[in-house]
C-alpha cells in the first residue's frame, strides 16, 4: 500500500509507535520555533530541565507578538529571548523582524522536515512540503533538547484541488470555504494533505496561507507536496539547494477526500465572531467598516500586501474608515518600500506599521465600540481583538482594500464594475526575494549573549507535586462548547506582559467567562472545570494549563478537547476527562465533584473510565483517553516534574524522554 | 523705540492691556492646534459652553499619542475627534498621519500669525516667524471660540546667533548648549528671539528644531524672523504665498541677550533625567546602548532622519542595540520611502515604526529593566519613557545613531575617524515636500461627520462649584522642586486612556509621587498641595489641574509655578500662592493649613498677600499673582463655569472672554 506524504515524512522520523491512526507515535523534530508570547517559558523550562545547547537542526527564536514593547517586561522578554537563543545556540529574530511563520518560511522551512511550535499556526510551512506542527512550550522544550515528539497519529485526510481560481478568488478563500463546510472543530485529529491538478496552479505563498489558516479547522497539521511551484519559490529565496521533490504515492489511501473545485469559489468572509461563520462578500454587502487591517501570518507576506497596493494606486481609501496595513516580515516591508508601492499606500491614507503580530492578538490597533473591522487575519474569537464585544470580519487582502475604497464591505467584482478602472491584481512574486540584515536575524554563531539576562518580571515556572490518590473538588465553572484558549488566558496586551509571571498572570484565567473565577478559585485551593465540546481550542499557549494548575485545577471535565490544548493539560498534571452530552446537562456549576478512584493509582495503571460521583448523590464516567507516556507525565505531576524525575533517578536524559 | 518681533505680532493681535512685561494681556488668536490626549477635553468643553462653530481662521485636531490604539478607548477618542473636527469645522488629522508639530508646519504653519496648542510644544512654528504658544486645552477651546487668550506680557530676550554649525554638530546641539547654560527654568515668562547673523545659516527644519525644544527652557515662546530660508522653505512646500518679510526693528530693545557661536558647538547630550543635564558627547563615550529612537516632535521630521538614513547605508546596527525610528509625519515617511531610504535603514537593522509621538510619552518600545536608551526626543523626565528608574539620554539623530552602530555612545567624529568611510550627513531638503492624502487631513469642507460620536468612555467635564469663603485643609502631600505635570499625571497609555474619563484618571493623580495621595485626598474631602520651584512644568496637560480639582484640592502653595499650569489651575478654579523658601521648608506633610482670609472675598477684591495660618501655631504669607480676569475665573470655580456664569447672566458671550 502507498503511503500518503504525511506518512512518508513521518515514517522518516519515527522513533516510537505505528502509524496506525489513533496511537500514539513519538517523532524526531528536525526544527524548532518559538515566539515571544510563549518563548519566555520554552527557555526557562529549558533551563529548568538542565539542557545545554539545542539538539535540533535548528531553533529559531521570534519576537514578533509584543514588537510594540507597551511595557517594559516586553522589552525585558525580548532581551532576555536574545540572550536565550545566544546561550543555547538558537537563531534570533529581533522585534520588528516580523512574524515568526513569516519569517521561517522565508529563511528556514525545507521539505521533507518535521517542525514542533510554540504557536498554533506553526503548520504554514506546511505549503513547502514541511511537516510542522504547533504544540505547547514544554514540548518544544524538549524537542529543543532532543526528545522526540508524541502525538496521536493523525487521519490524514485528502484535499483534492482541481480547477482555477477565478479573478478576484485567492487563496484565502479556499480555506474560508474548507471552513465553512468542515466548521472549526473539522479538522480535529486530522492532518489536510492536498492533492490534485489544482495544486500546481497556486504559488506557494497561496498555499501558505491556506496551510497556516488549517489551524482554524482544529487540523494537527496541512501539507502540500512540493513540485515546480515549491522549486520556483525557494530559487526567488536563493534556497534552491533545500528543495525536494516530495509527495504521496499514487496509491496513497486516505482517511477521507474533499474535493474543491477553485474555479467554482468567489470572494468568502468570515462573519463575527468564528473563522467558520463563512459566506459570500456579496451576502454581506453594505456593512459600514471603520477600520481596515492587512497583515499576520495569514495574509501579511509580500504577495499578500501587493494586491491592495495595486488596488489602491491613485485612489484615496474612505475618510471613514481607517486602514492599516502591518506587514508580516521586515522583507516584506522593505521589498514594499524598494519597489514603491509603501510610498503609494501611505499616500492613499494608509497606517503603515512596523512587521508584527500585533492587533491580531488585541495589541494594538483596538476597534471602536460597536464598529466593524474587516481583517485579513485567521481569527475572529470574541473579544480577541481587544474589545469585548466586536464585530471582526476575516477575508483576503482584496476583499479588505475594496471596503477600504468603499467605507463599506463590498464585493470587489461589485467595486471593480462600478469604478470601471479597478483590475483584479492577481498574484505576482518578486524574481529575487531580499535577505535579512544580520541585525535582524542573528545565526547562534554570531549570537552577543553567552548567559541569560533575566528582567524583574521573568521568574521560574512552577512545579506541580505527584498527581493525589484523591482527585476533585467543586465545579468552579461550567462553560460551553468551544471555549479557546483566548477565553482561558487572554492574550492581550495588559494580560499577556505577565506571561513570565505565573501567579500574577493567573488572575486574568478565565476571567473573560467568569472574572470571580480566579480568586474563587485560589480559595477553593483545588477544584474542577466543566466544559462542552471543544474545550481549549485556538492558539497553542501552554498558560492556558499551567494557569489552571497554579489556581489549583485538578481536573477538567468536557465533551471533548482541542488536540494542543489537551497536550497541555497532561503536560502540566491536569487529568482531561471526557464526559458524555448528559453527564455534561446534569452537572451543575457548584456541584462537588470526587473521583471515586484512586486517581495516582487509577492513571499509572492505564485504567480508561474513571467514576465521577456528583454531590455525593449520582455517579457518572469520565474517559481518560492517554497513552502509557502521558499518563507517566500526569502522575508525576506534569512534564517538567516527570522529566526532572528521570533526571533525579540518573534515568534517562531528557533527550529520550 | 524699535519693536521685537515678538512685540509686533502680539501689537498686530492684542485686543487688551499693554506690552509691559507682567501685565496680563488678551490677544486674538488666529490658528488653534490640538492633539489626541487632550483634545477631548478641549472639544467636550467647547460643547459645552454651548458654541457652534469654530472662530479662528484655522483650527486642526491631530491624533498623533495613540496611535498605537491599544485600547479601544483610544480608537473611540479618535472617532469622536473626527466627528468633532467635522462638527464644529475643523482640520482632522488621522491617527498616523503624523504628530501635530510636523504636520501643522508642514501644512498650516504661517509668519505672523498666532497660535495656541493644547500641547507644550505647540511654539514649533516659531522657526517659520508664527508666535505659537501652548496653553491649557480650555483656553484652546474659548479661543475656537473667538476668546481672546490672556497671558502675562512675558520678556523678550535675545539669542543672538553668531556663526556656522561645524559638521556633526546639529540644531539639536544649539538648543541642548541653550538648556545646558539657562536650564529647564531659564526661559520661565520669556519668548526667546533669534537674531544674528547666524540665523540665516540654519534651515527652517533646523529652526523649528530649536523653537520646539524651547519649551524644555520654560519658554512661552521662541521664535525666528523670517528671511530667504522662511521662503525657500515654504516654496518648496508649495506654500510661497503665506510667506511675509518680518523680523524685529533693528533698535529693539530685549530685556536680555544671550550669544551663541554656532561654530563653537559640538555634539552635545542631555544625560538622564532632565533636558538640562547637558555635557558633550565625549564625556560620556563609552556607556552601553541597548535602544535608540529617532523621531518626536523635536527630530522626526524627513531632515532629521535622513541623516540617520545616510550613515546606516551599507552598515548594520549593533546586534545589542534596537534602533526604532518613528518619523514625525507621513508626509516624511512617504518621502523617505519614495526616495529608497527607508528600505535601506530596513536593511541596516532599524525597526521602522508609524507616525507617532509613542514611545517620547512611554506608549510603546519603553527601553529594557536597568539599560540605556538615546532618543532624539525632547524630554527625559525620570519614569517617562514608561519604566520608572529610565535611563534616557537626548540627543541629535547624528549622535543617536553613531550609537547604534557602535552599541555605545559615542561622538559621530570619533565613530568616523574610527570607521575611515563615515562621512558628516549634513542637512538636505528635498526639492518638493509632498501633501498629505485627504483621507489623511481632512479638511473642514470635506467632513464626514455632522454630529459627535461618543463612545462609552467619553463623559461630560466636571464642574467646580463657586470659591468658598474658607479655603485650607491638610497638607497632603509636600513635593520637591521642578515636579512636572508627568509626575501629576503621568501620560502612559495605561493611564491616559482615561483622560475623558475624569474620575477614573483621578486615581492616578500623583501616584508616581505618592502612590496613596488620591485615596487620601478622597477621604479627605479637600486638601493642599505644598511644593517648591517651578511646579507643573513639562507638558500642558490640563488633566494635571483638573483631576487635583476632582480629588478637592483648594489650593496649592508652592515656591514658584510653571506658567502653563498656573494658568490652568486658575482655569480649574484651584488657588496657586506662592510661598517663600522659608514657609516651605516649615511645612511639613500632614500640617494643618487654613488661609485666614475669606477667600472668595480676598480673591475678588485684587487682595495679594494672603495669610496662611498652620497648625492653629504659626502663620506665614502665600502671594496671589493674578489678574483681575484670572480672580474672576478662580472665584467662579474655573473658567468653564466661569464661561457659563457669564451665559447664564446673558452677559458677554464666551467670544468675548
Amino acid at each position: 500500500m502507498g503511503q500518503t506524504l504525511t506518512e512518508k515524512i513521518l515514517d522518516d522520523h519515527l522513533v516510537e509507535g505505528e502509524l496506525t491512526p489513533g496511537e500514539e507515535i513519538g517523532i524526531e523534530i528536525d526544527q524548532v520555533l518559538t515566539q515571544d508570547t510563549t518563548g519566555t517559558l520554552v527557555w526557562l523550562q529549558f533551563e529548568a530541565l538542565g539542557l545545554e545547547e539545542v539538539q535540533t537542526e535548528l531553533a529559531a527564536q521570534y519576537c514578533d507578538h509584543q514588537t510594540y514593547q507597551f511595557d517594559f517586561k516586553n522589552t525585558d522578554d525580548h532581551r532576555f529571548l536574545r540572550s536565550a537563543a545566544g546561550t543555547f545556540g538558537a537563531h534570533f529574530s529581533r522585534p520588528g523582524n516580523g512574524i515568526c511563520h513569516n519569517v521561517h518560511k522565508e529563511n528556514f522551512a525545507e521539505p521533507g522536515k518535521t517542525m514542533l511550535g510554540s504557536d498554533s499556526h506553526t503548520p504554514t510551512p506546511g505549503g513547502l512540503g514541511e511537516l510542522a506542527i504547533g504544540s505547547g512550550g514544554l514540548d518544544v522544550a524538549v524537542a529543543m533538547g532532543g526528545g522526540a515528539y508524541y502525538i496521536e497519529m493523525p487521519e490524514v485526510v485528502n484535499v483534492h484541488l482541481e480547477g482555477e481560481l477565478p479573478e478576484w478568488a485567492t487563496a484565502k478563500d479556499v480555506i474560508l470555504e474548507l471552513l465553512r463546510r468542515l466548521s472549526v472543530k473539522g479538522g480535529v485529529g486530522k492532518v489536510l494533505e492536498y492533492t490534485g491538478p489544482g495544486v500546481e496552479t497556486l504559488t506557494v505563498p497561496e498555499r501558505t496561507t491556506i496551510t497556516n489558516m488549517g489551524t482554524e479547522l482544529g487540523a494537527t497539521s496541512s501539507i502540500f507536496p512540493t513540485d515546480d511551484q515549491t522549486k520556483d519559490y525557494l530559487e526567488r529565496l536563493g534556497r534552491e539547494d533545500v528543495f525536494e521533490d516530495i509527495g504521496p504515492d499514487e496509491d496513497a489511501e486516505y482517511a477521507d477526500e474533499i474535493v474543491v473545485d477553485l474555479s467554482d469559489l468567489e470572494p468568502l468572509i468570515a462573519e463575527p465572531s468564528m473563522p467558520d461563520n463563512v459566506v459570500p462578500v456579496s451576502e454581506v454587502e453594505g456593512v459600514d467598516v471603520e477600520q481596515v487591517m492587512i497583515g499576520s501570518c495569514t495574509n501579511g507576506a509580500y504577495e499578500d500586501i501587493l494586491p491592495a497596493a495595486k488596488m489602491l494606486e491613485g485612489r484615496n481609501i474612505d475618510k471613514k474608515t481607517e486602514m492599516i496595513v502591518a506587514p508580516g516580515s521586515k522583507q516584506a516591508s522593505e521589498m514594499l518600500a524598494r519597489e514603491g508601492w509603501t510610498a503609494e499606500m501611505m499616500a492613499a491614507g494608509v497606517n503603515f506599521s512596523e512587521a508584527t503580530c500585533g492587533a491580531c492578538i488585541g495589541i494594538g490597533h483596538v476597534p471602536a465600540s460597536d464598529s466593524v473591522s474587516l481583517r485579513t487575519f485567521n481569527r475572529n474569537f470574541e473579544g480577541r481583538s481587544g474589545i469585548e464585544d466586536d464585530n471582526v470580519y476575516l477575508c483576503s487582502p482584496e476583499v479588505a482594500t475594496a471596503a477600504a475604497i468603499k467605507g463599506e464591505i463590498v464585493d470587489p467584482r461589485d467595486l471593480a464594475d462600478e469604478l470601471g478602472d479597478l483590475e483584479a491584481p492577481g498574484l505576482e512574486m518578486p524574481d529575487q526575494y531580499i535577505g535579512n540584515s544580520e541585525s535582524d536575524l542573528i545565526a547562534p554563531e554570531n549570537a552577543v549573549d553567552d548567559e541569560l539576562i533575566k528582567g524583574p518580571n521573568i521568574g521560574d515556572v512552577p512545579l506541580k507535586d505527584p498527581l493525589e490518590t484523591e482527585v476533585g473538588g467543586e465545579a468552579l465553572l461550567k462553560m460551553e462548547d468551544n471555549i479557546t484558549t483566548d477565553h482561558i488566558i487572554p492574550a492581550t496586551q495588559d494580560i499577556l506582559m505577565y506571561r513570565s509571571n505565573v501567579p500574577k498572570l493567573s488572575e486574568f484565567t478565565l476571567s473573560r467567562v467568569d472574572d470571580t473565577f480566579a480568586e474563587r478559585a485560589l480559595e477553593a485551593d483545588g477544584g474542577v472545570l466543566v466544559a462542552g465540546e471543544n474545550y481549549g481550542q485556538g492558539s497553542s499557549r501552554e498558560h492556558a494549563a499551567l494557569c489552571p494548575m497554579y489556581l489549583g485545577i485538578e481536573t477538567v471535565l468536557a465533551q471533548s478537547f482541542a488536540r494542543i490544548h489537551k497536550a497541555n493539560l497532561f503536560n502540566f498534571g491536569i487529568v482531561p476527562l471526557t464526559i458524555d452530552e448528559e453527564t455534561y446537562e446534569k452537572i451543575e456549576q457548584g456541584d462537588d465533584i470526587e473521583i471515586v478512584d484512586d486517581a495516582a493509582e487509577a492513571v499509572k495503571s492505564g485504567q480508561e473510565e474513571f467514576t465521577i460521583r456528583v454531590n455525593d448523590d449520582w455517579e457518572a464516567t469520565g474517559q481518560l483517553d492517554a497513552s502509557e507516556r502521558e499518563r507517566e507525565i500526569l502522575a508525576a505531576g506534569g512534564k517538567l516534574s516527570h522529566t526532572k524525575q528521570q533526571h533525579d533517578e540518573g534515568g534517562a536524559a531528557p533527550a529520550d524522554d
